[in-house]
């Protein structure tokens, strides 16, 4: 079984945790067998989906290779790791601990404490319980991609270990948040403030093929321009 | 310099965050220096804080051994990764891939799609902004509660990897997590549907010191009961 063969990855073309695992699987050079779930259908709702998952959230990951479990893998966090560890090259944390936690840091900012405010359940519960109309949700989007992503900034502003990338001269799990976050800005056309180094970065993970062919737009299922 | 001497906690009595990385260090042996940062107070707001950490988040742990980089660490999952790192035994990830991927993904089921959800940034916005009054905020915690435990208690109840803990036979990342936000639901006063997995492996989880000891009622800080 080639890599190629190896992976089933459930996914949507849109969504930014899906970005962040097609991105890592394109810098290490594989290629997931993709599913559609399509969540403008409420796919992700359905009974042979929440046997996948549980939660209703994309991405979730099958690794078909015979000798390994079955259990799907969730959570974008657990992805990018799991490729990480199965697929070494080229290596997306640096190799010393101080280094590492400060990728995950800068990972876990965006991924975990910004990202999942602004999902679609939690959309779903604003304006059906919670009383937002869509004015007050654009608000609260707003509110949570600039608190992130000031305090991103500040950091990358401020700390030493900042590089063309996030951290150094090569793309982390921390640079693959980011852009993940800046596309999902882009798409629900965000207004940010000035981040001078957020988008220094960004524009450098651009260039990058690995970066550039997960773009949302490229994906199955996206609509045509 | 003695473990027990080199790492600095900012911390606070009560939080779920705080808790894990409590937790941790008990289990690995090592005492850190707490230092308190008061969320009632609006502590973790002061400039002074905000330089530690632009998130105004709590916990982040500096690194007092002469020869590591003193940039903050934050976010924790981060500090959880870094405790495992440099203090590898007893082990609190698995040794295989698979393994180590279920225990980040039930993990992150919790720290990062649940937690954030209900934290007190959020409340101020929602009770500030967002016009909810203490009815509406309490449902808002049920349902992110109730929709994360119960999440995990599928999983938990159909996954042939969970045994006495979350994974296998001793405590995990995962564990942590989940006692982690199960203590915050007792503070919370949440009542929560019946979760016979979640409810079982809490027990065990408290019959281990590390974890006893890390009862927030017990930290400086906490109001006398």
């Amino acid at each position: 079984m080639t890599d190629t063969a190896r992976f089933d990855l459930y996914a949507f073309w849109r969504t930014s945790a899906t970005y962040r695992v097609r991105v890592a699987f394109n810098l290490k050079g594989v290629q997931p067998n993709e599913i559609n779930v399509n969540l403008e259908a409420g796919e992700q709702r359905s009974e042979a989906y929440l046997g996948i998952n549980p939660m209703g959230a994309i991405p979730a990951l099958i690794d078909n290779a015979p000798d390994q479990p079955k259990t799907p893998i969730t959570q974008s966090l657990a992805i990018l790791e799991f490729i990480e560890e199965t697929h070494p090259t080229p290596a997306l944390l640096p190799v010393d601990a101080h280094g590492r936690a400060r990728v995950r840091s800068l990972a876990t900012l965006l991924a975990a404490d910004t990202h999942p405010l602004v999902t679609p359940r939690v959309k779903k519960y604003l304006t059906s319980v919670g009383g937002f109309d869509e004015a007050a949700w654009r608000a609260w989007q707003i509110q949570w991609f600039t608190t992130g992503l000031q305090a991103l900034e500040q950091r990358l502003a401020g700390e030493p270990e900042t590089g063309t990338f996030c951290h150094g001269h090569t793309p982390t799990l921390a640079d693959i948040c980011l852009a993940s976050i800046v596309v999902m800005t882009r798409l629900f056309k965000i207004e940010l403030p000035e981040l001078p180094n957020v988008q220094r970065i960004m524009a450098a993970c651009e260039q990058l093929d690995a970066f550039a062919r997960a773009a949302p737009g490229l994906q199955a299922g996206a609509p045509q321009a």
